[in-house]
């Protein structure tokens, strides 16, 4: 990395982290600038607006998040592999961010829906990757026979996400993992089930 | 109500949807001035602080989702029962938000756990109390012999209610009613597997 690449990445790295905790919109350009260690000019070297580095910083902490399911999904060759291995990456934000302050799509997905228009469209990309991966890992699933015809791809990739991400939610918000640790586990019990079996 | 009493109300009414919408961080004691119509000194009569609004304000569009509950409890004899009516008070907040801007447990807690440390403690108050809630419902059930004995409450609870807020998180982001509805008839299937059975 040239010296001008590391100091972008510097900042974004560190933004994201404010982004993720503290809000896109509560986080000023002085907040950035102290966290940084750098002047204003500086960081505008490299990014056009406050607006130009939220999206940026949101790109890079979605993907610390979904750099970690290629880790995962390494050696699993099923349906229900592949799926634990979403599950992994869910438990992790707990026990070891991606990021600081959590899940960056969790985060960005409640302040955005009302407000800050582009980058709610960043996250309907980002969520939707998320989506339609659990749903491609489903229907694949059930044409080479692992699971059962009759799930339901679409309404199986809600539920999963969805408890995941509201235990996310429950277990940043308590500093518990005991949250997450019984959606996981139940999660994995429902996978179970989506099973195709020699009968059926 | 006094004239008083009414002009409070006002105040909370129109800034619960404000912190709901754009957060609490986010919305100024300007953009409340803007949206009551009121002068600041207006506000401070009724309202030390920004921060003794924020906290009076999330009371204020907790006490909204919490009392229909009471409603959607009405007529529910059994476990099964009340633990649907939860379910159609979280279906309700995309259909017909208490407070405009979704969940303000799921918008009060994203914003809170890194950041705003009292709003924080009202929001784990808050939820506790639904967690407490779905715990209840089943330990009575159990004891009432509707429910199984094996069902573990405490994770029945977490799975019920991060489900639900996560599927809101969802179907807000979106503005579609899918991922909510798909999350509430997946869980009404799994509530009618925790029935106590005749041979059981």
């Amino acid at each position: 990395m040239t010296k001008g690449e590391q100091t972008k990445d510097h900042i974004l790295e560190r933004s994201a982290a404010l982004f993720n905790r503290f809000g896109y919109n509560a986080t000023s350009f002085g907040d950035i600038m102290a966290d940084t260690g750098l002047e204003k000019g500086g960081i505008y070297n490299h990014f056009a607006s406050k607006e130009a580095l939220m999206l940026e910083a949101f790109e890079y902490a979605v993907e610390r998040l979904n750099g970690r399911y290629s880790a995962a999904l390494e050696g699993e060759r099923d349906a229900v592999g592949r799926l634990n291995a979403v599950l992994a990456v869910f438990e992790a934000t707990i026990t070891d961010p991606p990021i600081r302050g959590g899940c960056p799509l969790l985060n960005a997905a409640t302040e955005s829906d009302d407000a800050l228009p582009t980058l709610r469209s960043r996250v309907r990309r980002a969520i939707n990757g998320w989506l339609t991966t659990i749903v491609g890992i489903v229907e694949r699933g059930q044409l080479e026979g692992q699971l059962k015809r009759d799930v339901d791809a679409s309404s199986t990739a809600s539920v999963i996400f969805s408890a995941l991400e509201g235990a996310v939610m429950l277990s940043r918000l308590y500093r518990d993992p005991a949250h997450i640790r019984s959606v996981v586990a139940f999660l994995k019990t429902y996978l179970q089930s989506l099973k195709q079996t020699a009968q059926s």
